[in-house]
C-alpha cells in the first residue's frame, strides 16, 4: 500500500477535496511572447485561487521521464507508477472503455503480415488504416473458447485489445511478438505456473484467429503483447479514507480511476460546465472528486497554441460553478506536460496550484503559470506528494507520534 | 544505520557544530500584517546570519504529515522517523524524565473505570484531573515484582507511565486496552517468544495494582498501551563521528537526545542565555551541541502571536553569546511548525537557516522568515538532510569515490 504511515493517521471529516486535472497542461513558452498557453490565457478565476493558494510543480514519474497518461494519473492519485505496475494491455483496454475485473487478463494485439512460410514480413501489417482494420477485428469477435469469454476491440490502425474473462486467469505471460521480421509469432508462454491456464487460452484464441485471418492480404497474422490482469491496486477508501468519485469523459481516465476505487459518475455533455454539473450532482455523497479535462492535451498534441489557451479559458470561466460548491481543498494541475512546440507528451514538470479554505501558507504569486510555478512555494515535488498535502489541508490527518 | 555512506567518509576535525532548535518555530502569516511571528520579531543577529548564510525549509516527516515532538527531533538528528520507530511508551516516559536503558520496557498507562462485573465503563476514568490522579499513581509506587523493578510516574490527568527494569525484557507486547467500553481490560500478550517474560511481569504488576485501586471511585482499573523497549538507535559518534551534547531544559528533548547518544548537559535556569552559558561550559569537550528552546512552541499552542515573537527576540538577543564561542557551522530551525492561528503542531515546512564560517553559498535573502525560507537557496528539503550538510560545511567529510 502506498503511504503505509497514513491509515493510522486518518481522521473522520466532512471536508471535501477536488482534484482538477487539465490533461497535458504543462507547456513551453512561445518563442516570441515568452508566454505559455496557460500564461497567455485570461484566467481571472484561477489567478484569484493562485493569490490565495500556493503554486509549485509536480514531477509525474521521475525527473526526465515522459509519462503516458495511465502512469501519470496513477502518480497524481498517489501511486508511484514504478511501484504499482499496470500492464500495458490493461491500460490499452481501459483506454477504449473495456472493463477489467478480477480474473480477467488483457493484452495488446498487433496485426502483422506473414509470408507463405508463416514468417513475419511486416510486424505492423503495413500500418493498415483504421477503416481497413476495424472489420478485420470484428471478424474475430465470434471466437469461442472453452472456459473463458474472449472480448476483442479495435484500438487504432493495426492495433487491437483482447481481454479474456474467466476464472483463475493470471497474466504473467511472455509477449508473442518476436520483435523481428523473418521469424514466426511465438506461442504465449506462461512465466509462472498460475498463468498456464490463461496462456493456453490465448494460444487457442490465436489459432482460431489465424484461420479467420489466413485470406487477409495484409493483416493475415497477429502478435500479442503486454499481458496483464487486474493490478488489484489498494483503494482510495483504504489508502486515504476517502469516498472518491471520478468525473471524466474519456474511457482511459475513467478506467484508471476505477482501478483505485473511484466511483464513475456519468456526465451529460463534454464541456467543463457539464463536468462541473456532474460534480454538483454527487457533491453530498463524496469526500473527493477527480475531474478530468481532456482537450488541453489534444490541443498540445495538435501544436495548437491558441486552441490550448482557449480550452484553459473555458475551464477558467466555469471555475465559479465549482467554487460555488465550497470545496475545502482544491488542486489544479495536469497529469503531464504536452508542449505545443513538441506536439507530444514531455518530461517537463507540470504546473500545480494548491488552494485551501484554511491553513494555507500562500506564496507571493498571483498568476497561475509555468514561470510562477517554477518559483512557487510548493517547490518542484513528486506528483505522489499531492494527496497527503491535500489531506493535511483538509484537516484529515492526525499528528504522527507524540 | 542512517547514512550508511557516511562513516567511510568521516574526517577527523576540530570544527564545532551547533544545532539550535526553536520548538514549533514555523508559522502562518497574520491576516492583517501578512507577517509570521518570526518575520514580525526584531532579529538583527539572526538576520546577519541569514545574510551570510542560506535559507530553506525542512520537512520533518513527509509532506503533509504533522509531527509529534519525538519523531520531529529524531528527523532533525538525521534519523528517518518512519524507519526508526520509538514506542509511544518510551516517548511518554522520556517526556517526563524517566530514563530508558537496555533491558527496560516502557508502557503508557490509562486509568479507567470498571463496573462491578469488571467491565470498563469509562476508558479514561472520567478524565480525572491531575491533582486527583497523582496520589493514585503514588499508591502504586510500592508494587514489588519478582526479577524486575517497576517505576511508575504520573503524566497528566488519567495518564501515567510505567517502566519495568530487569534483564532480558522485550517490549513486543499487545495493548491491554480493548478500545471499547463494556469489555474487560485485556491481559498483556507477548507478540514474540522473547517478550513473554516482560508480558508476565506487566500482568503481575497489573494484578497487584488492581487490588490497590479496587476502592477508588473512578480510577479503579487501568490499561497499558504502547509497550516498547530501548530502540537501540545508532549513536552520533558512529553515525556522524561527533561527540555530541544536548542542552535542553525539558525532559522529552533530553530523552530523545540521549537515545542517539548525546550527553545531557545540566542547565542553570531556563533562558536562552542560561542555555548558551551551558553550551559555553562544555564547549571545549564536544564537537556538536544541540540546543533546544521550548517556549516558541508553547506560545504557538496558546495562540499567542506577540508572545511567540517575544520569545524569538529573546533568543536573537542572546545569539551573540553563542557566536562568541566561534562555532564553525550553525543551523537554526524548528522541529515542526506550530502556527498561532492553528494553536497546534502542523505539517507546514519549517524555516531553516544554515550558516557556516567557510565555503557557504549564500543566497540573496537577508532576513530569517518563512517567506524568504520558502524561496531560500536550500530549497524545501527533508529534515534528515540537515546533518550531512552541516558535516560538509564543517569540513568533516571526505570525497566519495575517486
Amino acid at each position: 500500500m502506498p503511504f503505509d504511515y497514513l491509515p493510522p493517521l486518518l481522521r473522520e471529516s466532512k471536508t471535501k477535496l477536488v482534484l482538477l486535472v487539465m490533461d497535458g497542461l504543462g507547456d513551453l513558452p512561445d518563442a516570441r511572447s515568452g508566454l505559455t498557453p496557460l500564461e497567455a490565457a485570461q484566467t481571472p478565476n484561477m489567478d484569484l485561487l493562485a493569490a490565495e493558494g500556493t503554486l509549485g510543480r509536480n514531477v509525474p514519474i521521475r525527473p526526465g521521464i515522459t509519462p503516458g497518461s495511465g502512469p501519470a494519473h496513477l502518480a497524481l492519485f498517489g501511486y508511484d507508477p514504478l511501484q504499482y505496475l499496470v500492464g500495458r494491455g490493461v491500460m490499452e483496454a481501459l483506454g477504449i472503455g473495456m472493463e477489467i475485473g478480477p480474473g480477467d487478463v488483457a493484452a495488446r494485439g498487433n496485426f502483422c503480415t506473414l509470408d507463405s512460410m508463416g514468417l513475419i514480413s511486416d510486424r505492423r501489417a503495413g500500418r493498415i488504416p483504421s477503416e481497413e482494420a476495424k472489420p478485420v477485428v470484428e471478424s474475430l469477435q465470434g471466437i469461442k473458447l472453452e472456459g473463458a469469454k474472449a472480448e476483442v476491440r479495435h484500438v487504432k490502425e493495426y492495433r487491437f485489445a483482447l481481454v479474456l474473462r474467466g476464472k483463475g486467469l493470471k497474466g504473467d505471460i511472455e509477449d508473442t511478438d518476436p520483435q523481428v521480421t523473418g521469424a514466426k509469432p511465438l506461442a504465449a508462454k506462461a512465466r509462472s505456473a498460475g498463468s498456464q491456464k490463461a496462456a493456453k487460452l490465448f494460444n487457442e484464441w490465436t489459432r482460431k484467429a489465424a484461420k479467420i485471418l489466413a485470406k487477409q492480404p495484409k493483416a493475415n497474422g497477429l502478435t500479442l503483447r503486454g499481458f496483464g490482469g487486474d493490478p488489484k491496486l489498494p483503494k482510495y477508501k483504504d489508502v486515504f479514507g476517502l469516498k472518491a468519485a471520478c468525473v471524466a469523459v474519456y474511457p482511459m481516465y475513467r478506467g484508471v480511476a476505477s482501478l483505485v476505487g473511484m466511483d464513475l459518475i456519468s456526465v451529460k455533455g463534454e464541456t467543463p460546465s457539464d463536468e462541473f454539473a456532474a460534480v454538483k450532482s454527487i457533491w453530498q455523497d463524496y469526500d473527493f472528486v477527480f475531474v478530468h479535462i481532456k482537450k488541453t492535451d489534444s490541443m498540445g498534441e495538435d501544436g495548437n497554441f491558441a486552441g490550448k489557451a482557449n480550452i484553459i479559458e473555458g475551464v477558467d470561466q466555469a471555475i465559479p460553478e465549482l467554487l460555488a460548491l465550497k470545496p475545502d481543498v482544491l488542486a489544479i494541475t495536469g497529469d503531464h506536460s504536452t508542449p505545443v512546440p513538441m506536439r507530444s507528451h514531455s518530461w517537463h514538470p507540470v504546473p500545480l496550484l494548491l488552494w485551501s479554505a484554511k491553513n494555507m501558507f500562500a506564496d507571493e504569486h498571483k498568476q497561475f503559470g509555468e514561470h510562477n510555478c517554477a518559483k512557487g512555494g510548493l517547490g518542484t515535488m513528486p506528483a505522489t506528494d499531492l494527496m497527503p498535502l491535500m489531506l493535511a489541508h483538509a484537516g484529515r490527518l492526525e499528528k504522527f507520534g507524540a
